[in-house]
């Protein structure tokens, strides 16, 4: 047979050409587009997206995918990576999705009114709405006990709200003991910010993702006003980065972090490529890609033993650079109100704040009106500090303008993982830093490209930490990589 | 009423979006694209164009048109042009258009194999393969007493080969007394071959477009092997130009040809977009957009009276460029076998023979194992002037090789036009030197953006020369621009 398992693969196939298309066109938007061709634009993308969306949930996949779930050819593991996305999204009727579609770009806009004025109150009939729209979506998906498992969904497969509040009540309890320890001892120095040229800085950003193992055969690096990763096919995954020119850090550690995302999308077998298994498992673990070579490798000692010496040859201003030097000045932790400029302790806390606040928002024991006062007390809290103004609180993050709830946990379930592959790859392969501290990152890159970029989409999150870590997701690993960290950068 | 209309205008539009979306991809393809990412970009473009095909040619279109024609509000002009497209390739089944494509592809790989050994025999096969799917696909389109015809009308909307004929009699009649009488008085020097950094050259080409009235804010300037404009809407209309550090020429009259193009896509009324009156008139009157901007302006004595100072002023190679020297470099006649390389009196005779020839390949006279002899034979009849091989004879162009017959004669039909809009400009605006001389275009911009760019798609070549220049194509505005300019740099 196999003709059903031929036809699902080729409607998926024009699927995600569509997707693809339409993310070429999102790339071009953020990186060369003039301003003025917007209008176009966006019409141009809406229709893509509709006709994606059409494909995805019509009668002609719901025919196939059932089909196909009798052909013997087919592969089960690519069945429910499909049926997972098609079940979601064919639940969600398309006034639905036009709607959240309206009233995301409408609360986008008072969003960025809010923001000008610095006040809460332009914003909040916008946030009511596109809330209000992501309960029906909740609700249009399906949901047992807590709504917000439905939107968490979207994200992370498998994940539920209960298992999130348990990691997040353990690194709650087990960071603020930590900042305070820091905070007791005189912070390191500034290091990296001394004037470099842009041309430099991207040379050697360049350097730094290619020496980690980004092929830039098969993609590229562009500037853009926030950098980020898009993926076109398994040989054509780009990024983009946003230079400081007196702040060497910000281009490159905004480089590593993204090369980390291309890296997974690079290393998904070619013939996942077209099919549901061609990307990441989640945006967790797709965030565990990236913040492992952000953070795990392009923070610690060994990578600037053997980046810092290169840096002091090649640029004046960091002739003086030593390896404890720049690795110090990678590990400042300082907290303040903005999450994302947090540092790696620091930054969970703000993810937890707003954890607590959009699944008490989407359950609907916190009004609206309520939001800035419940931020404010959660910052007071959490991180011992209060914004200045909404500028620096409640209104700092685009996700809520457009309905986005239910995103925020992926960043701190990226940290988590990051910590249980790096264990897991140390396990493995020994001592990872003496590799490291050559420039020798091909050992972990295989490792992840073998337990995690290999599979592709199949897994859940909760699966690929069963099979890498041989543990469910747990937030130990990440707790003893910082106190190990801190405790010599700040010699606690 | 109206319904039928609203129908017919949101079938269209989706249809536009796919296809501008199509036009994105392209663009990135050639400009940004890494290498690698050629075989996914292959398969997008291809569901992108097939999706565009389906909605252009289906039943819903065919009915929603049908039922507008009937429909009080409807706008005949815009059914005109939509029908016009749709009645050509509504008429194509699907499957020779997929035939064409696919030995389109073999032929392009086949063209690039010949190229490589300098030998046509490689080609020839599949030239014989795209030759007779070409011929297919015209009689699908339909045609009376000449089968070019059919050719022909997809770029030029009611065009016959008798014109044509008709036209390059003259110009092959004309054109080589003249090009004698070039040819017994010196050359001027190439005074524009000097070594100029390649930023500088392009911030100068930006000041020029800029200064002829292509307005950056809605488009974009890049860098690509072969220099292309292309329209993602009206306010996204980019060009590209490529520039060699050695000729300040190559990368400079590219971008005022390339600005040519853009100028008229951002003078289509905005209310045009997204349906069939949003482009050009035919291909020949967007190249009558180019020429007129690099050839009538680019290299018309006031245009380097303004701009031979700056040059002077801003380039230190180029100190002792005078208007006078400026001017007669860039007017330099050199008969040569290279079509892309050809001024503008050698550049007809070009065409000329590639039009002779394809009419004759397209009616069966010419067996293409003839094909080479007959160029060799036409270069040396109409430019005097033998190939010393295939690669700089017959192998030169990349259209043949993939099918594309028909559309060699909208050059010349390019070079034509333009000498008849400046001729109708003049006439109604007095002497447009006096302007360029102090770099002032928006009075002739102003005139075509009237004349012509208003009016997008809707008028044919033909009724666009009788409207703009109260007279049909014709080749004497044309020649007695060439004699005027001639006389005065060569001083015959």
């Amino acid at each position: 047979m196999g003709k059903a398992w031929d036809r699902v693969r080729a409607l998926w196939a024009e699927l995600d050409d569509l997707e693809r298309a339409a993310a070429v066109l999102e790339w071009d938007q953020l990186v060369h587009m003039p301003a003025a061709g917007a209008g176009a634009r966006g019409v141009q993308l809406a229709t893509l997206r509709r006709l994606a969306h059409e494909r995805l949930t019509g009668p002609a996949m719901a025919e196939a995918l059932a089909a196909a779930t009798a052909d013997p050819d087919a592969d089960p593991v690519w069945l429910r990576a499909a049926r997972r996305r098609f079940d979601r999204e064919a639940r969600v009727p398309a006034d639905l999705v036009e709607a959240r579609s309206r009233a995301g770009t409408r609360g986008y806009m008072a969003w960025l009114e809010a923001r000008a004025s610095r006040r809460f109150a332009p914003f909040a009939p916008a946030l009511e709405e596109v809330l209000g729209l992501a309960r029906q979506y909740a609700d249009a998906i399906g949901w047992e006990g807590e709504r917000y498992d439905a939107l968490l969904g979207g994200h992370e497969p498998g994940l539920r709200t209960d298992r999130l509040r348990a990691l997040f009540a353990e690194l709650t309890q087990a960071l603020p003991s930590l900042l305070e320890a820091i905070r007791t001892r005189p912070a390191p120095p500034e290091a990296f910010r001394r004037p470099v040229p842009a041309e430099l800085q991207l040379a050697l950003g360049r350097e730094a993702v290619g020496a980690i193992g980004y092929d830039l055969a098969r993609g590229r690096i562009d500037l853009s006003v926030h950098p980020f990763s898009t993926s076109f096919g398994p040989d054509d995954c780009r990024i983009t980065t946003r230079v400081d020119p007196d702040d060497f850090a910000v281009s490159f550690f905004a480089l590593l972090h993204e090369a980390g995302h291309a890296l997974y999308e690079q290393g998904i077998p070619a013939s996942f490529a077209r099919g549901p298994l061609g990307g990441g498992a989640s945006t967790g673990v797709h965030e565990s890609q990236s913040r492992l070579w952000e953070n795990g490798v392009g923070r610690s000692a060994a990578f600037w033993e053997w980046f810092a010496p290169q840096l002091a040859a090649r640029v004046p201003a960091f002739s003086d650079l030593t390896p404890e030097l720049a690795w110090r000045a990678a590990n400042r932790v300082q907290p303040g109100p903005i999450r994302v400029l947090a540092d790696e302790v620091t930054y969970n806390l703000h993810i937890a704040l707003r954890f607590e606040l959009e699944v008490a928002l989407v359950r609907g024991d916190l009004p609206v009106q309520e939001l800035p006062a419940a931020w404010d007390a959660g910052m007071e809290r959490l991180l011992g500090l209060r914004p200045r103004d909404h500028l620096e609180g409640v209104l700092q993050d685009i996700h809520w303008s457009d309905g986005s709830f239910g995103y925020f946990p992926s960043y701190t379930l990226g940290n988590l993982l990051a910590a249980m592959w790096l264990e897991a790859a140390a396990a493995a392969l020994g001592d990872l830093e003496a590799d490291w501290r050559r420039g020798a990152f091909a050992p972990l890159l295989g490792f992840l490209r073998r337990s995690i970029h290999a599979r592709g989409a199949g897994p859940t999150p909760e699966e690929l930490a069963e099979t890498v870590a041989g543990r469910p997701i747990h937030a130990a690993p990440f707790l003893a990589y910082l106190r190990r960290k801190y405790a010599a950068v700040y010699g606690l």
